[in-house]
């Protein structure tokens, strides 16, 4: 029989609402704490999308908690990279290049909505046996040795016990300053030195602006919604923006750009609304006919930071953290989310196998998953420098092509070896740590057989003679004899 | 004219009490308010000694403030290493090996009372004009826009606003905190593997097992108080102690163990005092006559963990942090003070040659200290290593030994090239961060000697003509010339 007391649960966003329907359907009674207003009250829905990249891992620990048909109905699937150049000059549509993750079609990454997502898992979590959501509750103080913390609510102060104490409370996690201001415990937030601004596409309807034929032709949207646009290689390499579609036919982009430099919000914010749109029509051609409220938009949403936070242990007495509290990572692989949701899974899982010895699993749990926590943080942010840089570099496309071919021959042969970085991040549950070694490896074998097959000599061929080629080279070195 | 409004220093421990006299020293007014009682009231320096080792950069910086000679004339020149073997086994002092810092005898770090030290520095600060210091002012919220601080004091709260705020608070720092809480403030804390406990040697009075003689031929210490006492290469090398002599013929010891393992705090503390005897009678022989009060001592300490603090920015607003607030180390290269030290000295003069516009050189003095701070934070982590092992290695000994003659013979003649890196670190000004560059680039070429000249060799050579051979490989290798 369980333990009467509750699991107190502090945060009910995306980690914390999916890890309540995970514990409940186990059969803990779980109290969850979170510091905002019901958004099902507010009409968080419908207000401007804002999206995130649902991919393997966010999809199995969705599956677990019983919700994934439901989420993935309202999904948008983005099986590419659609590249932005900066000399698109004209309202038609052409002229981008399309880039797709895997030779499979079905490696897709998935365009969702963040509110609508938060909104189907609080409703899975009320529907869920055993779990007690409590809104306005905004916690003042942690005690991790009796499990125990304090709330300011509209009524008052509210003192919460639980069996233990977790913590899925975001970056800023009340649960982890508790641990942190205790004795060995090893902290660190280092932020980048660039922000992010969000800004927005509409639909077809609000752009006189766009040329005809467009909208039909995108299935009515303003440009391709099968993909994930970028626009890469601004301000020396150093700016990008990025486009996910949403399903009210807009798209919500993010600038990604540094403070400092003359491509940088330091430099740009100040500028007057005319030699602003001149700095977008120059740089971000396409803006001109897609943004109609750029320079609203531009001045009305805030530039934000970008934090990578990691620590350890993520266990203190009866305490527990996981998501974003325990490793906030940079949104450059998409991973923050589905991290998180990984980590629920991993952790009721562990549960389970324990038959439901919570507190036994609790080190296990951390041991397994930090490493590979940091593993993504480290990924996440030197895919910065590649979506920023290198996906416009002739060199980087070739060792993808070499890449993909190698994965398209190989993958099923010899996955473990021949199944590229961004694919085991993306398209498996293959643990990150594992698949930044593995990936590592590979990239070293696919810079071997771009220099064996060089652009130059690919010219020459057809592109079946080509793949044959590069499977060739690649089954001699991956399976350990010379190429 | 100066701004009327003082300048607000959080902390009067051993960098802001300096800190306070050399800014006083400038015509500026400062209000230093400290948490603890006044130290001179309470018979601080009555209790037992804590010591450090202050080294050249400490005494450029007391110097500055016109207190260096008192200091010294309290301090104990330590000009080497005195190694314990663990096979010390009669009482007689025999057995230990030396080895000298340097060649030069004059190049000494020295043993001095941490308590003392405060003491001296208080009563500078008091015989300053313009300083005014407030104990029992423990800091509650900082406001570093306004460079507005608050104070839990007996007689209530109290509000202080200064010109700028400074905090020199150490390494739990509320300054630090306020900044911490901010945007873009890069921040960490990491933990060593390893605790420390500090047990006593006492007089010889107190030691009616130390053999007869001893005593005497020590100047009335139990061991000799020349030299840094090291017992190391304990616990398979993860494990030493270390003693510093006091001015009351005591000396202050420190254990330096990780927490894990068999010679670990946790499973050496649970022993009971039978085994705990036995375990030091093993480890460290010696102990058996020098500590009569160890299972006591070893009881009554507690044991502390071993914290890196790295951040950046060191200013926010109008506050700017320095010393252990900002950087926080470990104590194996007997730095920490030293390098808070140095901060005080740099931002004096950095103050001096902007005429006085403080607030003109926050950003700089800053920009220019945070690399030296990381690089002394690294080199003293990586001296925990050198310490706790390396020390008792023949090979390492043999390296030391190159280096010092290559040092001796070409010292004077290529400083920037010669000189070892301890010595930069210990016994000169040389920043930091170039003290580390340039200690690596040497180290590379005493790996290169000591393999030309092997230590077969070395035996089979006269001293006189051995070290001409080192200084006529280290001539041609370090002027770009083939050895």
């Amino acid at each position: 029989m369980p333990d009467p007391k509750p699991i107190l649960l502090v945060g009910a966003g995306l980690a914390g609402s999916l890890l309540a329907v995970l514990l409940a359907k186990q059969g803990f009674p779980v109290v969850v704490a979170e510091r905002r207003g019901d958004p099902r009250a507010k009409g968080y829905v419908g207000g401007r999308s804002i999206n995130l990249a649902l991919s393997v891992r966010g999809v199995t620990a969705l599956q677990a908690a019983g919700i994934a048909e439901q989420v993935l109905a309202d999904a948008l699937p983005m099986p590419g990279r659609i590249m932005h150049p900066d000399t698109l000059t004209d309202a038609t549509g052409e002229g981008t290049v399309y880039q797709p993750y895997s030779q499979d079609p079905d490696d897709a990454i998935r365009s969702v909505s963040r509110g609508g997502l938060n909104v189907a898992l609080l409703d899975a979590a009320d529907q869920t046996p055993g779990v007690d959501i409590r809104f306005e509750h905004r916690c003042t103080h942690v005690d991790l040795e009796n499990a125990t913390a304090t709330f300011d609510t509209p009524q008052g102060e509210v003192k919460i016990e639980g069996r233990v104490i977790m913590g899925a409370d975001g970056a800023f996690s009340a649960v982890r300053q508790a641990m942190q201001t205790s004795d060995r415990f090893d902290y660190s937030q280092q932020y980048l030195e660039a922000g992010y601004k969000e800004l927005h596409i509409p639909a077809p309807a609000d752009l006189p602006d766009l040329s005809k034929g467009v909208s039909e032709k995108f299935d009515g949207y303003a440009m391709d919604s099968k993909g994930l646009h970028i626009w890469a290689g601004r301000g020396g390499g150093a700016s990008m923006m990025i486009a996910l579609p949403n399903p009210d036919k807009s798209f919500t982009c993010t600038l990604f750009w540094p403070y400092a430099g003359t491509h940088g919000f330091d430099a740009v914010e100040p500028l007057s609304d005319k030699a602003l749109r001149l700095f977008f029509d120059e740089h971000y051609p396409d803006t001109r006919w897609l943004m109609p409220t750029l320079v609203e938009d531009f001045r009305a949403n805030p530039t934000s930071s970008l934090v990578t936070v990691r620590c350890r242990p993520w266990r203190r007495g009866r305490g527990l953290i996981l998501g974003d509290a325990a490793h906030a990572i940079v949104p450059f692989f998409g991973q923050g989310m589905n991290a998180a949701f990984e980590d629920c899974r991993v952790l009721s899982e562990m549960i389970a196998e324990a038959n439901g010895d919570l507190e036994s699993v609790m080190d296990p749990f951390w041991r397994a998953r930090v490493d590979n926590a940091n593993a993504i943080a480290d990924m996440a942010i030197a895919n910065f420098v590649e979506m920023r840089e290198k996906v416009a570099d002739e060199a980087f496309l070739y060792h993808k092509r070499v890449e993909q071919a190698v994965h398209a021959q190989l993958g099923e042969e010899m996955p473990e070896r021949a199944t590229p970085l961004y694919n085991m991040v993306s398209f498996t549950n293959v643990p990150y740590a594992d698949a930044l070694r593995r990936g590592r490896e590979l990239d070293k074998t696919i810079a071997r057989i771009a220099s064996l097959v060089p652009p130059e000599r690919a010219e020459s061929m057809d592109e079946a003679s080509w793949r044959e080629l590069i499977a060739d080279h690649a089954r001699r070195v991956l399976g350990g004899q010379p190429a």
